[in-house]
């Protein structure tokens, strides 16, 4: 029932992490996985299929946490592996600058991002992905679109938490 | 001794906030106040004069914590206006992709960022500022150097917690 | 019937111009019109109203050339100065990095943008305006539009040569 | 003695491109080839060693023109294999937003970048590379440096036309 740390030094039970978020802004990353071509066009968007704390059947892009004492980088990395699995062969961006911020409010309507838990703020980044990926742990699915499909309202619909903002977003800046 | 939150609602107690610090990263922003001219160019960059925890005099940017349920330019806008004086009339930028982020490691040599006190992630952000700015609260002062100033080594070393190295990445962005 | 540069030393004749359009891709900046709040929140986009090539009424952002021996920066503000007025009192942004390059071609379909006359590339800037526009020269009226009203098909389909997705791409970096 | 545009439509000779030169800013693209880590660290950054028209042998970025009906990302995918070769497998960045401009003046000390033959603005952006290069034509010699040692003093001397601001711009861009 407790989530560790990478360093193993510092670690939150679930309680205090319930308390925490409270409290204070968490800090995530969220991930857009795409497929690039050798010009670094965009040619796929890549979705989870994950079942929310409702037990209703959501899209998501990757998303988590920052630990303690863990770079962004690194959370990034953690969070692709975990949800693509080993042979996904993420390409983590060299430069810090996130595309964009997503302020995830517990109360809706404040900004395009709703997070019922939790005031969260995720830094957001694209992230090229060459390998083979295969849905991990409480995802179900992991599928790939074409810029036009991921568009699509029906698509946009399956996204939790304002996801489909950030899509957009990302979508906006890659200039697909 | 307690930090109270805009919100009003939640709050943490000096203890709370020390436990947080050993468990979680801080979410920070840090605004590098600049003049410019007509077309953008940058002709000042200003630096806080301020007594350090350890009873040193360090030149320090603006920098601060983004509290529960408030939006980050509110706590850029909020920082800006406690460090300058209500007349100091920032520009907080319209979008919120920051320039950088700066990973505060409370382990010296993770990053160039380092903060004894705790691991904080802040969003860097540059912030051209219109008005009068007068120093306020622990500042002891706040001057406008020049671009060539400002990067001269005796006032880099004046800087604490490796924000020299977030006002270099800043000049960079600017190009000057 | 000449294009004469601010630093006088070069011009390059109508016919020049239209050779050098059938040869070289030409450097273009648009700017994005934006009203603003204390906190930097996006209140209002600024359209322009002109008669196109072809006689149709069309709206359109702030675009121009930049000439040789001119700054991005000085085409910039040369540009808003031209279409909004004197008073205009545009905040040119300190970082040269614009949000976006929107490439426009002159056989369609190449990417989102279109340019019959030329191959384009255009540095995109989001541009806060404090003062008050004019339509000055060719342009027939100058807009500001809520951030939902500008998003909207009608006013969208009023865009010439793509401007309509370069417009959507400045919402997104805006997060608005 | 000519250019040839990829389309095979347009093309300039030797005069006209001299021509153009002292008239209109030419459109450039600026690459730093970097080796990163699975975290996407920057583990080394590499630099042409060229001939110069001089006749000095002077270190280089990756750099060239854009041509009439190329997209960006094309003009550099073609550059960087036409120094480093077919094999060095650049990752092109999947979105078009440069991290920065570099404009060339004519004139030395307009900006940091100076370019004796022409006006130039380039579009500068950090490509990892994954393969092996090897350096192609005028290159002599094409090295990895760690980040440490490119921004010795010895070897920013080596980059002809203010090229190390740009590559000091890359790297704090990088946090490196």
């Amino acid at each position: 029932m407790t989530e560790v740390t990478q360093s193993g030094a510092a670690w939150l039970s679930r309680e205090e992490m319930d308390a925490a978020r409270e409290r204070l802004p968490i800090l995530y990353v969220d991930a857009v996985p795409v497929r690039v071509d050798e010009q670094g066009v965009v040619t796929g968007v890549g979705l989870l299929l994950r079942i929310g704390e409702d037990g209703q059947v959501k899209r998501a892009l990757v998303s988590g946490r920052v630990l303690y004492h863990e770079r962004v980088r690194s959370a990034l990395l953690r969070h692709l592996e975990k949800d693509l699995g080993p042979l996904a062969l993420p390409r983590i961006p060299p430069a810090p600058q996130p595309f964009t911020i997503a302020e995830y409010f517990p109360t809706p309507g404040v900004t395009s991002f709703h997070d019922p838990r939790q005031h969260a703020v995720s830094l957001a980044y694209v992230v090229p992905v060459e390998g083979d990926c295969a849905p991990q742990q409480d995802a179900l699915e992991f599928s790939w679109f074409s810029p036009d499909e991921v568009r699509e309202a029906t698509v946009l619909a399956e996204l939790a938490n304002g996801q489909s903002a950030l899509l957009l977003q990302a979508l906006a800046h890659l200039a697909v």
